[in-house]
């Protein structure tokens, strides 16, 4: 049991390299002389001869912006005329061409606010022979805010709290938000014609759609002002929201104002959104290292979600399989798995998705030899802990019924950091500085 | 769509026809002269010379026995000496040498219990030279009641019943009523003994353990009248429970009455278990014809439980990967798994786990292009209605809501079977005679 715990500790390690924003966007700019390519395995056909390039700005928003505008300074150095990235408080670091501010995060504030002033107008100010490499990372959409004056961003906050109330699905939602935001649904790219744009992305959002990533702010957006305001209609809130939201959806309505950019239009010709670091990426280094340690593998899917517990039942069904007649691979084996699972609070313990899941998994193996899981977050935290997940064999039952626990009460009251703080299995990684959501592996030797 | 949705009907026929009762046996038993083999994939290396057998019985109990039976006779026709078996009201058939008797199920009756005497007396008959074929099918344990005397079956319902809402695990459970039955755990294998038995089982329990099913006839039993007797104490039984099995329970604490048959007694040397139809069976079968129809396949697990709409956000996670990225294969791919989920009913609709499983799948994957799932029960029933399950796509949600309805409101009814009444899509394929729990079949073309 041992050499699969430190096996898959070595996978999980694997996965998060892959996904290191410094390493990503280091990995991803390639420079030969004066031309710029997009590396990784999807090679750029077209590379960006830099010769025709009278400036290269460099800017961006979200939590892992800073190690990645490393990796360009890195690259690019003195080439970068311009730069200047949003950051979440304390996610700051020392950069030589570009400038960092940090501002509020998970709630937009006016640092943010101002960060996201400064870019509309370097975006503004660009020519179709500049080059802009703009980097985004988890946290953009709430780093880079700029509601349509004169809507601020207190009003903002109670159109998106009253959505989310009401029942809207994230898609209605999105469709309301872009249409009240300068920098959301295409509106960077707008701005940002006629140059040319690379959009470096670390996808912390299930699926990596990328209208939903940061809002698609380089990403045109096919919903219009009158779904908008459908969506307003359908749940009776035209009545409970901020004046200026609704004059201006009105306006828009009226044709007075700008639609956001759509599919077709101009904007996006010379634009290259490119995911970089995904659940995917990190799945597929966690794939590359298990091979390495002589397991076959399998990755399930990267869009895992659903409730944690649920999602136990059915991984347990594929390891009994797999160690009942050896399907869908006989051992040694590794499946792998990655998303962003919830946790339906019930009790008042402490724990996070991940511990919750490993807890979960541990009573339904209970007694299955020879198979070990892990759930780790990304980022290096599990919700309100110091822990990133933990890690369960088919003795982690056995074992804490011995020390007097029982699990089940631990599962029930959400408790399952406790649970793991006592009898051990924690993962203690440490603030990783990236977010690709979850990674589930488990290990069937 | 259409050829999607006709392929995966082509995979379940197929998964269907593998574990068909007649068929089964059929299959497994081949004959030779005067040479008894087991067939199947895993042909026995012992074979069975029947010219050492003065006798040859037929004996077995369960939902399916009749047609399994009917294979024994066309098999082995007049070399069958003695043969009973037991099956529920309305499963019977002409049978030329073996007698039928049709009992109660799933509460047992009497009928049940002096078709569980004779087949007793019948094993208690039986000598060294001997050979038993016995039948084992879902619904055993109910057709074939026999509490030790003088408790009643009414009693042991009792029993049941208590168990069942005292929070005791299956596990648990099973260890009590083990010890006051006269052919669970094992005692069908110590009455038959010293003379042969082959055990030939249609599996439809999850995991397909041999001392779940039909509570292990033929099977060792590990657990004590001790655990038994601890069973009581911990849920505080003792007192509610009928005197009769109080009185038996303590005596086997006391060494007054016999302990269930343990492994390594000699009872079990000459017995052959061997499952002829399980879940994983029928999704071999599947995968089979799957392949034949072109697609890549992956066998997920025959051991899904949980709660339906929980696992369609997983299967949903699994197909959308296969769409977007090739994991774990690249279309056309075709994703098998089965078992028995459940449904926690809230609403007061009309519908079934497979169909419920169907209408959750189809809101996950609205929009989804060519990706159609089935989900059905082998019984060719689901739940109390008249479908065996259902058939949805990606546009099953689409074209609902272009019909006025709302299928996330048919979900919360729990209202499955009228939802599918209303849009097309029911799987019927009325009673198969069979049942190794539900086949689910995601087919991305």
């Amino acid at each position: 049991m041992d050499n699969l715990c430190s096996a898959a500790r070595k996978v999980f390690r694997a996965a998060l390299k892959a996904v290191d924003p410094y390493k990503a966007v280091y990995d991803s700019l390639a420079i030969k002389g004066t031309v710029l390519s997009l590396g990784g395995k999807r090679r750029e056909k077209r590379p960006y001869d830099l010769t025709r390039y009278k400036r290269i700005l460099v800017l961006g928003a979200g939590k892992a912006t800073v190690p990645m505008a490393t990796a360009c300074e890195q690259i690019l150095k003195k080439r970068i005329d311009k730069g200047l990235v949003i950051t979440k408080y304390g996610h700051s670091g020392p950069l030589g061409y570009i400038m960092v501010i940090e501002a509020g995060h998970p709630l937009p504030n006016t640092a943010g606010l101002c960060g996201a002033q400064k870019i509309v107008t370097l975006l503004k100010e660009t020519r179709a022979d500049d080059l802009v490499i703009f980097l985004t990372s988890g946290g953009c959409s709430a780093l880079l805010p700029l509601p349509v004056p004169p809507i601020t961003l207190s009003e903002k906050k109670k159109l998106t709290d009253l959505l989310l109330r009401s029942g809207a699905t994230i898609h209605e939602i999105n469709t309301v938000r872009k249409h009240i935001s300068m920098t959301k649904g295409g509106n960077l790219a707008r701005l940002a014609y006629p140059s040319t744009v690379i959009n470096l992305i670390l996808s912390d959002v299930v699926g990596d759609d990328l209208d939903v990533i940061g809002s698609g702010p380089f990403v045109p957006d096919s919903s219009t002002f009158r779904e908008a305001w459908d969506v307003l209609e359908k749940y009776n809130l035209k009545s409970r929201l901020p004046k200026s939201i609704i004059k201006h959806l009105r306006a828009g309505l009226e044709r007075k104002v700008q639609e956001t950019p759509k599919p077709g239009q101009p904007y996006f010709r010379k634009v290259k959104n490119r995911i970089i670091g995904s659940n995917l990426v990190a799945l597929k280094a966690a794939e590359t290292k298990a091979r390495d340690l002589g397991f076959e593998t399998l990755i399930l899917s990267s869009q895992m979600q659903g409730e944690a517990r649920a999602l136990a039942k059915n991984y347990a069904a594929i390891a009994k399989e797999s160690v009942k007649s050896g399907h869908p691979f006989s051992p040694p084996v590794c499946l792998l798995a990655g998303g962003e699972p919830t946790v339906t609070v019930k009790g008042n313990g402490l724990g996070g998705r991940n511990t919750e899941l490993a807890l979960a998994l541990a009573i339904e193996i209970q007694g299955l030899d020879r198979t070990t899981f892990l759930s780790g977050g990304t980022d290096g935290t599990d919700g309100p802990t110091d822990a990133a997940g933990a890690i369960v064999n088919g003795s982690t039952y056995r074992k804490a019924i011995k020390k007097g626990l029982k699990p089940e009460n631990y599962l029930a009251h959400n408790d399952s950091y406790t649970f793991f703080k006592e009898t051990g299995g924690l993962l203690i990684t440490g603030p990783t500085r990236t977010n690709v959501m979850d990674i589930h592996i488990m290990l069937i030797g």
